[in-house]
């Protein structure tokens, strides 16, 4: 495998840090190649803005279409270039982070929000009476896969089907589903650490231990079964589920994946 | 009414800036006081480090308890405690972004992020058989409201109840209720404009009409029915909504509206 992990924690000596360190070693010991972009180290630039698509900036700032000229033009800055092409060279990406207010800290959102730009990871492809681009299955990033490595501060039932948070996996698809699935990557199921803040030293080798577990089989875990937007499940334009095509009871999110 | 409006987009000339203008200029006529922090303006940082805790920052550095410390001890840096402020002064408090990726920009996670520090916006209250801190409506924003007022990209059809992005109210859940109603604030119903690109200047009347009337109706709007976490709805400490609560084929975040 070729697995790029883009780490985003302020503390090298965190939990974050030492999973993503233990992620490192473990799959190079196992023979694959692994880049990693940790984003506090390189001092990631979270916030867009006009000096990202200088000079195809518009005089009026429009994010979508100044930052396709400027993909188009090969005038995005090198630093999302360089992203951009650690993705293309990937076959696997791991997400390291923190769950903080129940989704990502905000210099990876920062990210996202500059290395997916127009016509690299959405406005792609063809635009029809049967495809509405190349999206959600398809798209740039097809054939890759996917992981979330995450840690949250509160206890497994909160983020259960009936906790008080939301079910993690509903958590989650925004980024899931919305982000990855988006451009063309197939997901893993999340690694997923509960009660962060309150695990202890001897807790570590049973997360270790399960970590490396996941590691060494991703080749061979199943991706999460969201439906491919073109692929006839969904009216076009609309893209409203065709109806009958879930289980009973199944609603919003869930609608989104196959039996 | 005592406005803050936390405002996010690059370009003042965009859709969301004149929303932030409309809105400025409606409460102020009407005889509100009004305050912005327009966060591309202010340069807003939006990656939490430890010189968000100095001095107060742990040597390997601990978010939650460091950020929890540096409240206590008056030391965090002087632009979250002036957002700090500016939410306690507020009664309502408007959000201005647009959606990308399916959630908040970078700049405005990252005001979430410092902002809402430990014992400011969680770690506050008693933990006993009967309550779970403050919070999920109790907490320091208690007496707020709050409302969103978001642009999004795709069409209306894509983010309804059977649409592939999911439906709009759960994908701004994950804000409307973990990061707004988590430290009290009382959450309206959001202001959402789609297919926000492809609108033009002749839309904008019909807009701006629509969002003024959202603006001078806010008082007499009834907020979202979340469920108050200490109410006795939720066993303690799983957070688990008791069996029996929800109207028959309400799952996942729904579970957490009243009837």
């Amino acid at each position: 495998m070729k697995t790029l992990i883009v780490y985003a924690h302020p503390e090298s000596k965190s939990l974050n840090g030492s999973l993503k360190d233990l992620a490192v070693s473990t799959l190079r010991t196992a023979g694959h190649e692994v880049r990693v972009s940790d984003l506090y180290a390189m001092n990631w630039k979270a916030v867009v803005d006009r000096t990202d698509h200088e000079p195809d900036a518009s005089g009026r700032l429009k994010v979508a279409l100044d930052s396709g000229r400027a993909f188009d033009a090969g005038t995005l800055t090198p630093d999302v270039l360089a992203e951009q092409e650690k993705l293309r060279w990937a076959d696997t990406v791991i997400f390291q982070f923190p769950l903080w207010w129940f989704t990502m800290p905000a210099i990876l959102k920062g990210w996202v929000d500059r290395v997916f730009s127009f016509h690299f990871a959405y406005g792609v492809g063809e635009y029809s009476d049967t495809r509405f681009g190349d999206r959600f299955g398809e798209g740039t990033l097809a054939g890759r896969k996917a992981l979330l490595s995450v840690t949250a501060g509160g206890s497994e039932p909160h983020y259960s089907d009936r906790g008080i948070n939301g079910p993690i996996e509903d958590l989650l698809f925004p980024i899931q589903h919305g982000i990855l699935y988006y451009p063309g990557m197939q997901v893993l199921p999340p690694f997923v650490l509960y009660g962060a803040d309150r695990l202890t030293d001897e807790d570590y080798p049973d997360i270790a231990k399960a970590w490396t577990q996941r590691l060494l089989t991703l080749e061979s875990t199943e991706p999460i079964a969201f439906r491919q937007q073109n692929s006839g499940d969904y009216e076009i334009p609309s893209l409203r589920l065709k109806e009958g095509l879930e289980p009973s009871g199944r609603t919003s999110f869930g609608l989104h994946l196959r039996d």
